[in-house]
């Protein structure tokens, strides 16, 4: 058994100083402190002035995107994907795959994603990588149609997704189609079909640019959520991601089907210029995760920054100040996150998954400590994370402690 | 005579593994890595794999509201101010803001910051502590005539500046009248005429709020930047911050004058929902500093996190990608800072201040190492900064190093 100690923060409740018990890979109990020793635990981490919090669940991830850090920054979206992301991804090999998306995996638990969603070519690797580092992840294999794109055949997608399916506790396989302009309506029927028959998430860029929009309405009349809605997607599997050019309409369409909206605000901003008001998109009682995307073109796979990121756009896009509490934010990073994936996680309880960060809130920057949410998100950093534990092992620990 | 070796990057240049050799509180040479015994350093930190930069100057701070931070988290800005800041100032004692203001300067210095411009009250407090500590420090006693607030009575500013004028290599006093709305057109014309008798810097809070700039007008018939100008303020001495509700032709007066608007992203959106375009407001050709503000309401004295949130402000305020290079965001957070406080400071240069900080690029986040500068700004946090040096001294170092 092992003790984690500290204030116990999740979206729901405040516990000051308490112990979270995890047996196996899971949480067995949360007591106070002090009653810590009755239960014998064989690790003790932490202690009073610490906080113990659900790890962070980053709902739309590339991580082997690692080796385009900084590649073509300053230059227009276009020109970047034609120049540099486009002719680097023609060119990957397996082993190339695995090297940097290890990287990008560590990067991620180390600033305190417990969970990642991804999407990618060479899915096999990244899932091999990701179980053997020990991050929970949804995987799924990037299937184009629509254009010529290697590494992306449909087939392989369906391979991927049999070829995990139950095979190992922390990974789990998603159907994932590019995106609605590079995906024909009739293999999204077809990965509907095996979404339902398998119950498997469905995950997918939606309303990314300008260029997907166009494309889709010239394709087959329709709005990208009218699409989704056409293949027979728009339901509680789907998770679209981005959305910056949704309408209204197609954002009550995603919260009338129970879908999830994937939010990545650095991503968004840094390629678009835009994103969606997440004020106004949660009046919608649409679901909402958060993502970090890559770190090409974010800069860092910390889902920290993008909890404050996503709270001062709101701010900026509603042009008033606290638009979004604390709490909201820091809800929709955990609770948001495992709703959408459908797992028993984001909430530090009993019987619920042990993914767990560990942090070190005895800095100056937690000082003096009012207001837990707001510390969380607009202090803290990846960086303060003294530990990572996910499914109840522990995965990363900074030196010293 | 002490060594830091890494890659060399400052906003006009980028030396691939260096030497930064500094004696005194200078830098006397910037010398090939290979070349460092050369010199028969008495000290050497860092290795290849590690960035030297500038020391980032944080052009508008409150330290010592290291106190407040959370404090009215989520509440309208209005009630924020009258019911938890205003009478907690009210109450401040001098050891009080002596102790917080030390918890803000070590926060600051290990984030990254070498020097602060401050605006407080008590600020003898402020500039003892910043001289102890280490960091460089521009400190003015913040001055009020127009509204009943104490620790802000006028003739303390003029006392505080004479007091500590020439007496510290750290410490610069500066007059630092509270804003355009609180401090009579008399009271700025008196503190103008010292200005320029002393050389001295004038810091103010500038078009922060709808209110002042509302009060100003009822006062004066006058906007804010013409309120400076009939004092006769309105000079390259002039630091005027945040100028949310400035008119282009007021941000067209600062450029034609010299001064520089000091820009506090976090704190303005946190606050007021909004903050001025940087994009924009660079094509004046204005001098733009960056501050930090305070730990209320931004969360952390961290500026690795305003030069990304600014990059990623102008974005959204654009509605383009890339609007401002990352290039740019890094001069602005640098050279900007010390061209504004009049300081040889800002560049890695022989003859300039050994202001300088050691950044551990060896983690996940900086690889592949493509864009030095995409990566301080957008892929780095203050946790990177490794040693902190003011003055040619080391002031904080991690752990282990």
């Amino acid at each position: 058994m092992i003790a984690l100690i500290g204030d116990v923060i999740d979206a729901e409740r405040i516990l000051r100083n308490h112990a979270v018990l995890v047996e196996g890979n899971t949480i067995s109990a949360v007591v106070p402190a002090e009653k810590v020793r009755e239960f014998g635990p064989d690790e003790v981490y932490g202690e009073d002035g610490f906080f113990v919090i659900p790890g962070l669940i980053n709902a739309h991830t590339h991580v082997a995107m690692a080796r385009f850090r900084g590649l073509g920054e300053d230059m227009p979206t276009e020109e970047w994907l034609e120049k540099i992301i486009w002719p680097m991804e023609r060119e990957w090999t397996a082993s190339e795959i695995r090297e940097w998306a290890r990287i990008g995996i560590i990067e991620a638990l180390m600033n305190g994603s417990t969970t990642i969603n991804d999407h990618y070519f060479f899915a096999d690797e990244i899932a091999k990588e990701a179980e053997r580092v020990g991050i929970r992840a949804f995987i799924g294999q990037t299937v184009i149609d629509l254009v010529d794109f290697p590494h992306a055949e449909p087939e392989e997608g369906f391979k991927f997704f049999r070829r995990w399916r139950g095979k190992s506790e922390l990974i789990t396989p998603t159907l994932a189609p590019h995106a609605t302009n590079t995906v024909s309506l009739r293999l999204m029927m077809e990965i509907t079909e095996l979404s339902e028959e398998e119950n498997a998430r469905i995950h997918i860029h939606l309303a990314q640019s300008r260029a997907e929009v166009k494309e889709v309405k010239s394709r087959y009349g329709l709005k990208p959520v009218e699409y989704l809605k056409r293949a027979g997607a728009l339901n509680d599997r789907l998770l679209g991601v981005h959305g910056v050019y949704l309408t209204d309409e197609e954002i009550r369409m995603l919260a009338s089907a129970g879908s999830t909206l994937v939010h990545c605000p650095t991503s968004n901003v840094k390629l678009e210029g835009r994103t969606i008001n997440l004020s106004g998109v949660l009046q919608t009682g649409v679901k909402v995760a958060l993502g970090n995307d890559s770190p090409n073109p974010v800069g860092i796979m910390d889902m920290f920054l993008e909890m404050r990121t996503s709270a001062l756009f709101a701010n900026l896009l509603e042009g008033k100040a606290h638009s979004i509490p604390a709490r909201k934010i820091f809800e929709i990073a955990t609770v948001g996150g495992a709703r959408a994936l459908g797992i028993r996680a984001g909430l530090v309880r009993e019987g619920y998954l042990a993914d767990l960060l560990l942090i070190d809130a005895r800095k100056p920057w937690f000082g003096p400590k009012a207001d837990p949410y707001s510390l969380l998100v607009y202090s803290a950093r990846g960086s303060d994370v003294a530990m990572t534990m996910v499914n109840g092992k522990i995965v990363w620990k900074k030196e010293g402690r």
